[in-house]
């Protein structure tokens, strides 16, 4: 009898898991359970979608569960795995539609079950126009409540990098925005203040406004009518919370399956659980921070991608290995593009580093060449070894995956003087003779 | 008494050498002798000088014998070093202005006499309307051609980036253009014909005819009126020459300066020559290949800086290397973008590795974000180890500093395995979930 894998999740580490299994070993039984109406769908289109630069929520769908009916892969959706047995190998499935619950027997799981938003459980956030962003149900509410209600003025709740996407769409579609978020710092994760101060501008050149402090409740009729901050009260028609995600883990956890240092599945690097056959990928599991060597959470639906196809194809017998992330991560701000990989000055410091910093600003293109525009670069170094920590880049929106360069470096462990050597591509349109990343190096190696 | 360095060449080689070394040593005499009436001067943009994008040619030299005397180097321009004595560490100068000449000690020597076009002695090429271009000078004579002559129609003589540049430049200016190149291909060192195949199309949807065939002679009155092919004539109203260069080593090898395997100056990763005290950067000196451990001759403007640099430094008395080079190369042709970088397929296979070959298309930002476009992207890859050797990518302008990531994956040998590892930039107005370059891992790792 052909063996079955089941996979609970059917966004991006859940979908990856399943086609890549199926590819692997056609006889493979291969069923998807997703507790939504969608599978495979690209969440991080959302602002686009709203924006309106994406016409139709359909395109942000990538596979659709009669495309991966087609390739062998059963997909349920409105189906929510509620338990697992991992001693006898099943699990119990709760299909929402019929509401009914059945028990389906695996011989490999992966689990897939993604992040949720935190959300705590601020006075008022029951009120209407109030939204979260991660679904393409909320990315349709928000739609309607924007067409419906005609909001002018909306406060995003957390400055991480969908806050900033959904500030520079409001702005376009002509609302008042206000940033409140508890650091009054935006991306404060992924950017130390001076390589932030970029940010801040660019964000008030587009008339955002940036409010400190955590918010404390919402007031209103049936509709949000302000936000409360501490001491302050911040009037608007509509709210976008984006404080952040928490990996779902309830039904791992409560099937035994442990959990690492950041509170997401812990994973060898073959994406094996703790228990026998269960696999984990995706925002739900941690991932090894290839600078600091120890486990991390960043949820980012390209390492779901990765996660989720190593997944897949140890699960179908074919043995991959996931190496690590180191939490790269790049976002449009307006005309800015804002982009970083391994760690902050703050977060080498806090691993123990000697840290150095080095911060230059260089032309992205020849400097002759019309409209070459200025690129921020910023390189976190140990101070010993001379290896680089950690990128920063602010700059035009064509410059902005030069971070991969960094991030290429870093999985190699490369020192400042090894990065100087690169030989990168120069022609006038495209690049200077010194790259911005060869200027920084240059200037990291203080020669 | 202060000692001195004496600095044969005041383009990108020698003018980062003389920099370089006054920064590192105030106290060290600088000298540069430059044959020509300008310093510091940026060929490669004069293919954008003729096509309006620079309006004033001052723009393309970044650094004038003024700015340079201020930083305490003395530059003297249309000075010619016509030998060099090792034994007794002196050089011959002729002044052209004033037809003199005068003995220069030093204590250093850098050469960087840089490379000069391939000209065989073909007849006709004394006529009218028939250029290079490499100097500012070639620079302004075209333009002054082009304003003057009114060129309707050019045959470009060899199929090189400048060939590909300038074929770019002179449609926009309206001008009918044929590329003559003795195989019929263009980028023939750059590109496999897979990835060929598409420049020559974008080449032919923008009306630039590609002949095969090397050129034999040019015809005319005054001017050109056609070039000479073998059985073929090209009728035309000018002609740019773009054969390739050889190193400037002349001056060098009647000194007893050693050359290398392929022509050029032979040094160490000090940019030592043979002879003490004397150091070569720039076209007129090899490099290691980083892939194929050999030494190579790929004279382009990023390099020559990068060594400047580092013979500067040692000039100086403070140690410095550079590693090698990759031959990496991007070129803009009309609405694509080429790079490469390390090998192609068939140096590789010239080399002795057993190679395979992968090819993907894949969209450069997500599929549902307006604009996303195809860029293409080619693996050469050993397969006995999955060590990467060599990439090529053809695509819009804004992918093409892509290949600085495989660039950098060859400097680090990375293997096929490892670059499906790497954690790249996402983010739908930039990049996919999967960007192009791990889509040709996955591709290349057959997994």
């Amino acid at each position: 009898m052909a063996e079955r894998l089941v996979v609970i999740g059917g966004v991006a580490a859940g979908m990856s898991a399943a086609a890549k299994a199926k590819r692997t070993r056609r006889d493979l039984e291969v069923v998807v359970y997703e507790k939504g109406g969608h599978i495979s769908y690209a969440a991080c289109g959302l602002p686009y979608f709203l924006a309106g630069d994406v016409p139709h929520i359909e395109e942000l769908i990538v596979r659709t569960p009669e495309q991966m009916a087609r390739q062998g892969v059963e997909v349920k959706v409105h189906h929510e795995v509620t338990s697992i047995d991992p001693g006898a190998r099943t699990v119990w499935v709760h299909d929402l539609e019929r509401d009914r619950a059945f028990e389906q027997p695996y011989d490999r799981l992966v689990i897939a079950t993604g992040a949720r938003p935190s959300c705590p459980p601020l006075p008022g956030c029951e009120l209407g126009g109030i939204f979260g962003l991660r679904s393409l149900e909320s990315g349709l509410a928000i739609q309607r409540y924007l067409r419906e209600e005609k909001p002018k003025s909306a406060v995003i709740v957390g400055g991480g990098y969908i806050g900033v996407e959904m500030a520079e769409t409001l702005r376009r579609l002509g609302l008042e925005v206000t940033i409140l978020v508890r650091s009054g710092k935006v991306l404060r994760a992924t950017l130390d203040d001076d390589m932030r101060e970029l940010v801040h501008a660019e964000l008030s050149r587009h008339g955002v406004e940036i409010a400190e402090g955590p918010a404390v409740g919402f007031e209103g009729d049936d509709d949000v009518e302000s936000v409360q901050a501490v001491g302050e009260e911040y009037a608007c028609d509509t709210v976008i919370l984006g404080l952040g995600a928490e990996p779902n883990v309830g039904l791992a956890r409560a099937a035994g399956v442990a959990l690492g240092p950041t509170g997401a599945i812990a994973t060898d690097d073959q994406m094996c659980t703790n228990l026998p056959g269960v696999y984990a990928a995706g925002d739900c599991a941690e991932a090894l921070h290839l600078v600091t060597g120890r486990p991390a959470w960043v949820p980012l639906g390209s390492t779901a991608n990765k996660q989720g196809r190593v997944a897949g194809s140890n699960a179908a017998g074919k043995p991959a290995t996931f190496g690590g992330i180191l939490g790269t991560m790049i976002v449009r701000c307006f005309d800015l593009a804002v982009g970083f990989t391994g760690l902050t000055s703050l977060e080498a410091r806090a691993a123990g580093y000697d840290v150095q910093e080095f911060k230059i600003q260089a032309s992205d293109l020849s400097h002759y060449f019309p409209g070459a525009a200025e690129a921020h670069v910023k390189l976190v170094v140990d101070g010993g070894s001379g290896r680089l920590l950690g990128g920063q880049l602010v700059g035009p929106h064509r410059a902005i995956k030069r971070i991969d360069v960094l991030a290429t470096a870093l999985y190699n462990r490369m020192t400042v003087p090894q990065i100087q050597e690169l030989d990168l591509g120069y022609a006038p349109p495209f690049a200077p003779v010194w790259d911005p990343v060869l200027v920084a190096a240059n200037v990291a190696a203080k020669d």
